[in-house]
């Protein structure tokens, strides 16, 4: 469903023809009025049933959804790219990503293991007291209120992983469109409305809903949701969390806040490598201008190579022109975070950013010394965008004071050769306690979408460090265990029933089977 | 580590020497002052090196604190009957019951297949960008803050299912006293700290301390706690889950905070078996005084049989002697409770409490129509004790408003036969909603303690749904994940090397494998 709130009763009218060179793909038949009660009654209503469906019947409605994106794949980009600034190719590419997640969940409940089947057969012989039988499995947790991301207007936004991962677990979505690319978001809606119609599910297994920061208040806030996923900003992710955690029954917020991901290197690899590393390291931070969770903001070089990296980086940014950001609202806040930290004595410049230009933002460049960057937790501060902080450290073991001060992150990287590797053990087991995702080659841009990812770390970087927002095992958000316990044989589900129908992997007596 | 916190400089002057009838069995070597912050360094300090320990390594340290708790049996035993008034019969079922769920806890980890490893390795032949290789698993999360329940003195306290799951995690443990059985907490404490020094560990694995309400505050809010466990009252859970909230990092708060635990009868199930069904009842309403955290304080019965049952009822009550609480206060409360109920005109009162005894209570019965019920959320408070609310029902239709109106559970149980079970589809569907286990025989008391056991529900039973607090996935709250991207095999943790040398199942390119 595409409702339109009360709140703004007229807008409807005329957002529902906004686009009509699109009506060659889709009618926009589904706008109605209506207010969050009427929206979450019609989830909860539409959960009942929609939790119940076979693995299967789930997977087909996501395929669904995804054939309906590709056949409107020209519209689609077309307006994205209007929208977003992105370019057109990234936005095909993220498009296929969007698609592929959907092909990814849809391919793990065709499995089926997903739901952890735990068997505890009965026992009647066991003294003093016979042995019930009993009997776990995962099961969804009933509406789930999701707020897209603004610098992927698909893949993480109206169809992305967060709503794809919540209807895979059973879960109906409501969904908040994302102001920076409404047309988008109310277009992606539409196909996946009609994918629930299409597969003869009922309307509230999916909403969209438009409105401002109170509208987002009031699904968090709202009896009937039970799960929050988000993407974005520390301010308004953590604004989430509080409400959420404020409520009479709290429920769990997966917000993931973004990161510095900083990459540490030592000196034997980075001498070996400097040239190309710099390039590298250049590419992933001007990539789609900065503007990604895992972008490398922070970067520790060891004096006695600081000179050189800074000049093969200085030189490599030469050749990254500003890129256009998101929206104007974005490339305000860069220049702002960055006029800000011009101010501190601690900074040395290597590349300003370029005289302003609304929207199309050019890289900056700041060293510090390692001793400095301790000293003061506003140098963690994430700016969103092509800013590199570049932390010259005298010594390994002021890396370990480093990992010790660093806020959590989605992912930190290395770039050491093997004995480099062996001589900072220490140094490894304490960054393990700061990140999700620990990479010892290549740059933290680049999520891949697969059954291993973890994108998701300690706070500050997410709410909640023991969940993933990218990759198969993002559906256990929105899934809670139950056990049955002495339950007729014919009642159970069929991911525990004797015999293993569905051919999963299940643990009976403590023991794996499949 | 045994600490008296500096708060109360003199105390562990005298308590260290307060049992001498125990020094046969250990000596009390280990009270030192300290303050919050030195204990949670020492933790911290720990963790880093302990969450490195082999399976094999932390099930060795596991297995022998239940050695040390098997050796020293009668002294434990003599200490915990005299603070809890509970019979010495139950409280040797309880320490078998501790040793137990820690042996389950050692096999978990020799069998380590715990951690999710899930592994997609690279694929450099992949266009248009060659995959990374990544491998993801679970890893402990740090120091863990651990709250005692009052009704299980040694399986939901000093070394109870919180404590010991954590420790099979690879988490430090700060574990608070229970002010009503400080004796036996600290004296199985000591067994934990000689099982920490015979296994070679540093002694911030694990750290006993005392204290009131504010320590636990304290211990909430402390920087380097990085999870909450308790088990008891609503009001406590939810104020430490508050806290835990409201930290500058938020962390979670796993709080199982007991329930009502209705029990729905069916009219044919129930006429067939009436006298037995309300012996079984009234056995599970009054073991241990009611005191347990899935005692069936609510029971629906058809309005047919509620004249017949509720005799049924009455007689077996009469078996059932008056049971001493485990200390004043909690009588106190169960009699301001019922006092308090007593002012509603809505219930019939079957059986009143007999004059108030201190510490000695009766059992007391009332009976509600369901309309009533329905009507008012006071009538779902739980009454710690052996209070029950018998709620009759006039037809199944009313049932599905109960199950609207009905707050999350830690259990609900049906009685009724295949046929009535077919018929109430829409109830059952309803009802999974609101539970963690639903049974459909026997009684939620009496909770197994195995890899398929679900003990934890909706909000308000619990404060974190998507977790159990016994049974092998109890462990699974104290770990994160980590996925490791293009690591040198030679420094892959042994669960995520590749020819799998630990023979867990994995999961590989999306396929299980073991």
């Amino acid at each position: 469903m595409l409702y339109f709130l009360e709140l703004n009763p007229h807008r409807h009218l005329t957002s529902g023809t906004g686009h009509p060179k699109f009506s060659n793909f889709l009618i926009f038949q589904s706008f109605k009025p209506m207010n969050l009660d009427q929206i979450f009654n019609a989830a909860q209503e539409a959960f009942l049933s929609y939790k119940n469906l076979s693995g299967n019947k789930k997977a087909d409605f996501l395929e669904k959804i995804a054939e309906i994106l590709e056949e409107n794949r020209s519209a689609i980009v077309l307006i994205a790219v209007k929208e977003s600034n992105l370019p057109e190719g990234r936005i095909n590419g993220e498009l296929g990503r969007t698609t592929g997640q959907i092909k990814l969940f849809a391919n793990q409940l065709r499995e089926g293991s997903w739901v952890e089947a735990t068997i505890d057969p009965a026992d009647p012989t066991r003294s003093p007291m016979p042995r019930a039988d009993i009997r776990r499995m995962l099961i969804p947790i009933g509406p789930v209120a999701v707020f897209g991301a603004s610098n992927f207007p698909l893949a993480f936004s109206t169809a992305g992983g967060d709503t794809i991962s919540a209807l895979a677990a059973g879960c109906p979505v409501i969904y908040k469109g994302h102001p920076a690319h409404p047309g988008t978001s109310k277009f992606v809606a539409e196909c996946i409305s009609q994918a629930v119609k299409k597969s003869g599910l009922p309307e509230g297994v999916f909403t969209h809903v438009e409105g401002g920061v109170k509208m987002g208040q009031d699904l968090v806030k709202h009896p009937l949701a039970k799960a929050v996923a988000f993407t974005g900003s520390y301010a308004a992710g953590k604004s989430l969390f509080n409400i959420a955690s404020d409520r009479d029954e709290p429920i769990p917020v997966y917000a993931e806040m973004g990161s510095v991901n900083p990459i540490f290197t030592f000196p034997q690899r980075l001498g070996n490598e400097l040239v190309p590393m710099a390039q590298s390291y250049v590419g992933s931070l001007t990539l789609g201008a900065g503007q990604f969770c895992t972008n490398p903001g922070l970067i520790f070089v060891p004096k006695e190579l600081a000179g050189r990296f800074e000049n093969a980086v200085s030189e490599a940014l030469q050749g990254a022109a500003g890129s256009p950001m998101l929206h104007e609202g974005i490339a305000e806040s860069y220049y702002k975070a960055l006029t800000e930290l011009q101010l501190r004595s601690e900074l040395k410049w290597v590349k300003v950013p370029d005289a302003k230009h609304l929207i199309n933002v050019s890289p900056a460049l700041a060293e510090i010394k390692a001793s400095d960057w301790i000293a003061d937790d506003l140098f963690q501060q994430e700016v969103f965008g092509s800013f590199a902080l570049m932390v010259v450290y005298e010594n390994e073991s002021e890396l370990i004071e480093v990992a010790k001060k660093l806020h959590g992150q989605l992912t930190i990287t290395l770039w050491a050769d093997n004995s480099e590797l062996k001589a900072n053990g220490e140094l490894i087991n304490l960054l393990e306690e700061k990140c999700g995702r620990l990479l010892f080659a290549g740059v933290p841009t680049g999520v891949e979408v697969g059954y291993a990812m973890q994108h998701g770390g300690p706070f500050p970087s997410t709410t909640s460090a023991n969940s993933t927002s990218v990759g198969a095992h993002a559906i256990k958000r929105f899934a809670r265990p139950i056990a049955f316990q002495d339950m007729p044989s014919d009642l159970l589900p069929d991911a525990l029933k004797d015999g293993n129908p569905l051919k999963i992997t299940r643990q009976v007596n403590g023991k794996f089977e499949s």
